[in-house]
């Protein structure tokens, strides 16, 4: 929703989209066609070569592949002088040091990698980490269809994190908790030292309480997932900003002007 | 809220509180003497002889004490022909079962022991067995201050038991969880099939969250105790009440109306 | 998730779905011709006879179709002894006393006009009558996608009327309201003596909260309709249950046994 | 939370109170007399001199007292090197800009007014503010006990400026909103374009839900004042925090590091 910086609308931002096939790409492929500063150029799938992009003449690259071919993926881009925007996962500390290596010898060149594009998810974790310095009690509740296979959550995790760092850097100790009495897990599981409880329901989503607590008070920060089109706004945020964002950030926190 | 019955309201409701100097018979004083149409008579700590209520001309006896001697002033109560509402825990099958046998040669004498004076959270356990036999998923939330040792709440076992109870009534079967990686215990606690999960944060009460979930739609039904003055329209409720219903009821739904 | 009565299960449900077209229309063929118990034989257009569904053997018919043709296509159901479940709005006081008159006829014969199709909405809407005799203050907020032209939403509509019966019928008096000064309205539309503030915010649905509040302690009685899929089960209840159920039922609370 | 500065901690903070025997006062005292680095050194009501504070030595001045005498009471203050914590309301810009000239002359007091002490309530409204720009659909629904008067509150009036200007800034347009019948107001309020629903509940005291909505998502940002402990943290944060910031701080975000 923020302006996109001067550079970005006078090139034209011609994406290619890798991955279109899948779930989210079918959906990024929807999104980037109706955005009237965006340009189509190229839909791949796995069995397409890359070098069909650079033919097509994108300038962004969207990954949505797999954990095996996108750190190949974006190495092309980036020798090509391509700005990338990657959704897919595993990008590992070791794999982030390899290409911002790659990158110094492209400095012109922007790539965002972001574990999560819901704004309303990066924005509901931000505000978490900065209220859990002023608060004596934070706990997390996350909810997701009962499909899931894995508990707690991605997101949970990286928030819990953040609550940590956060409370470790203002002095905070842990939650109080005079629990000694608990023989059946009631109290669910400590990551960072921050209790995180997983609901797993029909008709649910993905959707993500953060409980802070006080003498008096509460602070509530819920971000509700009904679909994937929710993850839409900040893909195009994240299209229109990389060209003016040279080198690597990682998360979608970096575009987001979090102060 | 709903009208005492005409043979209630002709016989004056002479109330002995029994345990006045507790947390709850404080509460529990100053809510009959406000109330208009209830009489304090008497007022007992654990030092003071039964014989007192007698002498005050006790109708009705609120038993507040421990469960080391509600069952003993129970039995007095009901040898002397006071009806009686008791919100002291510990009246296990057994116990209930003796007192049956006394009622029964006392057959005007009414009596109700209730494990939870609010209103709010009966109908909430109420509703959510009711609603629990029409969905495929169900897992409760219960939410308290931190001082609390023991998880989850007796309240939440209790309404895990209900449902369960009507679940399994109706032939439904164990909500669906494809959970196969939850290293931590983030799942929380399995009470009768029930997935129950322990919130504890400083600056609440008692809260407690049912969640029920079907293909397309979600169904919360929350409950939350503030302050104990939370439980006071109960107990005024069971006074007012008790002297029509002879024998022994137990909860206060009983009293209800839950059709 | 009720079993389903004797009567019914031998009888095979043989379904035309009138209407099959529309949006409604489309989820409930599929929902039908998935059901390991029912079987769809026809699918209606406007354009279509309704003597198809006699060709194709039906049994039952469920009309999602509009207000002006509603009314015929279920006394064509009647006069030909099929039973027919309803989701067709406009079915005022007056319609339904000639159909019932026509039902008197074909005493064999069960229709069911469910004005909402969610069994969680409905048992919300009954829970928060139950409750509201019970506390002093209620108020109703519902939230819609910002696409909906009316405000309030016909179900908050109805609700507060449920609400207002109940109240009335116990005796119980308007909710506290101290407010002296509210010069733009924030304090909401009054319906039957009950507050009701509609929300529309993009991303949402259909939902509802009940509030309800007492001293100490508050009631939150909460429905999420996420997607047309939250109706389907209501729709295969009534299909399941209408046969043995002759007669006319308004709304789909007469098959919930909520007592 | 934050630790104090080293110059706050190195002075001693000595604290006296104005308006000690209002409802606010009697909080604050024991706060301040229970915390381990403040010292109360003086309760001060409507009748006491304010020349009683310097005879008792204190460095600081908490003011909670009524509009007609806090901007003399602050002045005072000043006028002594005292620095001050003011939740008095009632200080319009005119008033601000009076004080803003007298602290020019004394540059190494600083005085802070916080229209709200809640610090959950103060970054929620942040928050907000922040999260508005990235959201098409904004609403506020405030929720307050049944006694309160004016509707809606003043926090709400509050974050809705925040959210319009936020907004504004970020070239955000209206909320969508296709409602053409809304015949009893249902919708609400429009405070500065933002709809604010207001609710009184018995049970409640002071709430705030700000929801957020964009395509497939929801934040939803709620903040429970349960009691007035509440504002405790932060008075004392402001006392312990105000001597450092020498001049005019307006509003309790100042000193919870936004950035």
């Amino acid at each position: 929703m923020t302006a996109p910086d001067s550079s970005t609308s006078t090139d034209p931002i011609r994406v290619a989209v890798l991955g279109a096939g899948g779930k989210m790409g079918r959906y990024a492929v929807q999104a980037v066609a109706e955005a009237p500063d965006l340009e189509l150029v190229a839909e791949l799938g796995s069995a397409d070569p890359l070098q069909r992009m650079l033919d097509a003449g994108a300038s962004h690259v969207l990954d949505l592949t797999v954990p095996q071919v996108s750190p190949e993926n974006v190495a092309f881009a980036v020798e090509n002088g391509l700005h990338a925007v990657v959704g897919t996962s595993g990008w590992s500390d070791e794999r982030r040091a390899r290409l911002r290596d790659r990158l110094a010898d492209h400095p012109e060149v922007g790539v965002l990698i972001a574990p999560n594009f819901s704004v309303g998810s990066v924005l509901a974790s931000a505000f978490a980490a900065q209220a859990a310095k002023h608060f004596p009690s934070v706990e997390i509740i996350e909810m997701h269809h009962p499909d899931k296979v894995d508990a707690p959550s991605g997101t949970a995790v990286r928030t819990a994190g953040l609550i940590a760092d956060a409370r470790s850097g203002a002095g905070v100790g842990p939650s109080p908790d005079a629990t000694t009495h608990d023989p059946d897990g009631a109290r669910g599981a400590l990551v960072d030292g921050v209790r995180v409880h997983a609901v797993r329901l029909r008709g649910l989503e993905a959707h993500q309480e953060v409980l802070l607590g006080g003498p008096g008070e509460q602070l509530v920060l819920r971000h509700d997932a009904f679909d994937r089109k929710a993850y839409m706004p900040g893909v195009l945020l994240g299209l229109r900003t990389v060209a003016s964002r040279p080198g690597l950030a990682y998360g979608l926190d970096a575009y987001l002007d979090l102060g």
